[in-house]
């Protein structure tokens, strides 16, 4: 079938390529002129403006949209006065699941459909396929099955997980209807909450690995340092792409995180390549934040969240604080302080 | 080759099966009798005491302790003085790392060689392998090669990483001499530490989709409960067996651990078979004891080893008191206090 | 001056005695007339409605809210129509602070001022006098200062921070102007955040000891229970009502809090009068989702409000998905499992 | 009565001052010949050698160690030979109880005491006194009682907690016999652990305090920025050394460390003078492996020592792989990333 799709970023662009690949004709818009040129090829059709894709577009139009979620709302405000009773605007960015509620009632009053997928596959998605998180009404995303279809891996990408393919269920395909407006982009969220968590274990789990041979590190003597009570216990030099390769074959922890983890440890085994300094979307956050509504303990997802703060340096004030603290009772000053009696 | 295999639990019943079913021969012993007898196969030879065992085994002898932690000193105790110079005691189960340190220095005295193996994959590792993780003197290890290749799942369990295999890395095959003593069981423990962080990280997004239809259920107005505030935010009922099925195709956060997840949900989506006490090895403490040595942090596989306390009750003094406070400040009773100004 | 008091709650009610104990005359109100009945006392005059109340007090009115912060908007609903422009009303409850920043410009379209106070104090503060956290217009806040100067503690509530008094600061007298709408709640909001961290502090700590006898009682030896290392470390039989009134004397960690717990701790050893079930105000929540706003790691106030969920059973679910997940892999079954190999 | 003091640091020169100022005669010596010099006052006198110490008391010897944990054995090693039967050795610095416990068998085997003392109150406790865990033999503690009385604070230090004193408690007077060897540090290792769970808390309020006028800060839109949401929410600009002020004074929250923390802000309200690089004691560390034995959950202890930790760099390896594992799914690179969908 057709879709227009806006945005072609790392995500939009390879998706157009893949439902283009699976048949499918896709009519793209991006600002970036130069980003519609890269973009084309058999089944992929570039539009000058919104008013030409939408002009392009059968009806019922389905319009993809795959934006930065600071700027969808402002898309929706241009496309809508284009679209028809009937047409269907799809957010598969990253956006929050309480605007899609708000747009999802804000566009039914022009009757237009909306629908919210939360798209997980990063760029190894265009060969492997995207899982697809989807929420809206279900007559809705039923006709645009053939859309997910495409996009989505199919049942080849797991075995099965009780032996056998259930067969009215969409989920072993890799996409799935969550609900009404938002649980596409509220499973989604959660989805990358746990992703941080888990990263977050992976990262915690090698840098205690990645020190197991302070014991042959030096150490000072004084009332502030804790002295390393048993060195002998740490001597280990550890491979650690060696050790992430190993984990990948047969252990309980084996993953497609850890996958990426070996391939970036083999790659560049001390990291030099990176900083350290974590960005985090949005969705980290608003799992908390619903956590929090729903009075659930999330103390690993919390965990994960502050650390990526921390890496960027948002604990300063706070960490002064502490130092401030010793130095009143203490007189503790930092780094070359001498005994004091917490 | 030959190898002894003291304790018939369930892991090391089946890893005499699977190292039978590779060509090699075990001679077998367990405390109970009938776990010898259900263990015997082609391949598998009963033993009907350590001495019997011991004697039935060719020079150097090569022995595999899979027994609880709790027990290794003592059986190691029985069995060392009825070896010989250039024998091999090999403890594959969940030691602390710290006491193969000392048991390899001990049984050095006696020119027995010790080798600390952490295995991983469960009850599934009949059919997959084991991923191995070995400490020990190098040609030690290097002598049993042959074991460790039948136990460990070989290269075809992952995809190699860089496209292509890496002819010296045993990695790939699943098993790895890690370091000297107590390495093995080293990279076990922060194994088993991630492993916790993951599984809580999935369990704690998994709750929060459990109750995102908490905006259904009414709630009380007082001075004591938080209200909340935006209902219309938690209206889903999300079927959580499809969406951990889902997940597996494709998303970012697929796992082993997530098939086993899905496995369990679809087999009883409230899970009201289990009861929620979660108990923890020890490797979870002791991944915990090495962060704080080496003055790593580890907020995320703490959460996880301390919400497992909590799930058995081990706060409950803390939580008796923080309500003994509450009532101190704030005159607020238990669950059914009126207004009080925290 | 003359203030009307809506609410006569622990809190209401005592602040309307501190307010006439100081010479101010107190309309009060409250939906129980044996409430009002029971407020009565030279300075304090009862109202049979909102209506009364209003009609009672002289222009400009300045009406302080007591009540739960779910009914605010409800009272103020039934008030605004009953004022005139120049009228004040305060709320000094729990609200939200966002709710505040509404409120603020809600009544602002109607001429009637809004100031927000965050009161701490609990029920000690009748006698000590209530740290009042305000927000607001300035003048309007500069018009209740008899007010506060009443219920404030004075400077007497605590040696000078800088050896004198300065003059202009009413911070040393327990109240402040914090700044506009909302201000004052938010500043009480992160009091109350915290407050959860400080009481669970105590609380974890307090646990630490209660349990220093470990090593006295017997332990298990099975490959799922971790046997305690060193039972020799853990003979100590702490005598905690002891302990928590001796920090009150020259420790670093003497506080308020602390002083309550000793309290608590003298009267009820065990604190058998007490479930453990805790439960948690909007402001811990509300403090975290400023941090998750503001990017600000907060690992320590969301461990303490993630605590009083998980004492509430909030967990379950998460706990059950581990012993789901252990059973799948290990073969784990809960509290009776044996070895397994995680 | 007289005392050997070793060790004239900040606390161990303080120390004997106020015993000195409290009619005891305190013999001392330091490695720094100067430290000894400005510490001679009348009651105090000085000794060139532990030889000249030891000959200088009068038997039985009672000598204080106040020197850094990383030394007590040596000079224990130095000073044993030089003792008698019934001669006391008192550890009144930082020491891990653990050792306290080896230490107490190894002397008595010569027939002297060992005392261990956890000792608090800073640099502030020449004048108020400080709060003192005791450890030892019940008769030996008994004797030394003219010591504990002086060093403590005296029962002023805090009102009575029950309204009135009880005779019998040392407790009250600021000084506690805890239990066997080791038991005095084991308490005062909670202690610090409460401390600095106290201390995070209040750095993380007063950092979100801090940040609470985010709201007028430009924000960039890309999809790896969460755009905030509300910034109207965060429009205030707060005087945070007036608030530490306003919460000394009636607040829940109020205790010493908020003292400190006022006269801080007050004295450098952007804490310039710091760079938030903070130390942690062992004892923060030696508690959270308490609890760990004890399987008693201690989320908040245990992210307030990883906050220290992280302060100081000490997760950076783990950020870079967080970033290395952003970049392998989503192409994501540091700080400057587009679009990618995680």
């Amino acid at each position: 079938m057709q879709l227009g799709m806006i945005g072609l970023g790392r995500m939009g662009a390879s998706m157009a390529q893949r439902l283009a690949e699976h048949g499918h004709v896709c009519v793209v818009y991006d600002l970036r002129a130069e980003a519609i040129d890269a973009a084309l090829r058999p089944g992929i059709v570039g539009a000058s403006s919104l008013e030409a894709l939408v002009a392009t577009l059968h009806k019922p139009r389905a319009i993809w949209l795959m934006v930065p979620a600071g700027v969808v709302d402002d898309d929706l405000a241009l496309l809508a006065p284009l679209l028809e009773p009937g047409d269907i605007l799809i957010d598969g960015g990253n956006s929050c699941y309480r605007d899609d509620i708000r747009r999802g009632a804000e566009l039914k009053a022009r009757q237009v459909h909306y629908v919210d997928v939360g798209t997980s596959g990063g760029v190894a998605g265009l060969g492997r396929g995207y899982c697809l998180m989807i929420g809206g009404d279900k007559e809705v995303v039923r006709h645009l099955d053939p859309i997910f279809t495409a996009l989505a891996p199919g049942a080849d990408a797991a075995a099965p997980t009780t032996g056998h393919q259930t067969p009215d269920s969409t989920a072993e395909q890799g996409y799935l209807h969550c609900g009404q407006h938002g649980a596409g982009h509220f499973v989604k969220m959660v989805h990358n909450g746990i992703e941080y968590g888990i990263m977050g274990a992976y990262a915690e789990g090698l840098n205690i690995l990645h020190n197991a041979d302070i014991g042959k590190r030096a150490s000072s003597t004084d009332a502030e340092t804790t002295p390393l009570r048993n060195p002998a216990d740490y001597q280990y030099e550890l491979d650690l792409p060696e050790i992430a390769e190993l984990w990948r074959h047969g252990s309980v922890i084996r993953s497609w995180l850890l996958d990426l983890t070996a391939m970036a440890l083999r790659a560049d085994p001390e990291l030099a390549g990176f900083k350290g300094s974590v960005a985090d979307s949005g969705e980290g956050r608003w799992t908390l934040a619903a956590a929090l509504d729903e009075a659930v303990p999330a103390p690993i997802l919390s965990a994960a969240v502050f650390e990526r703060f921390s890496s960027r340096g948002d604990a300063d004030f706070a960490n002064k604080l502490l130092s401030a603290m010793r130095y009143g009772f203490g007189g503790h000053v930092e780094k070359t302080g001498k005994t004091g009696g917490e």
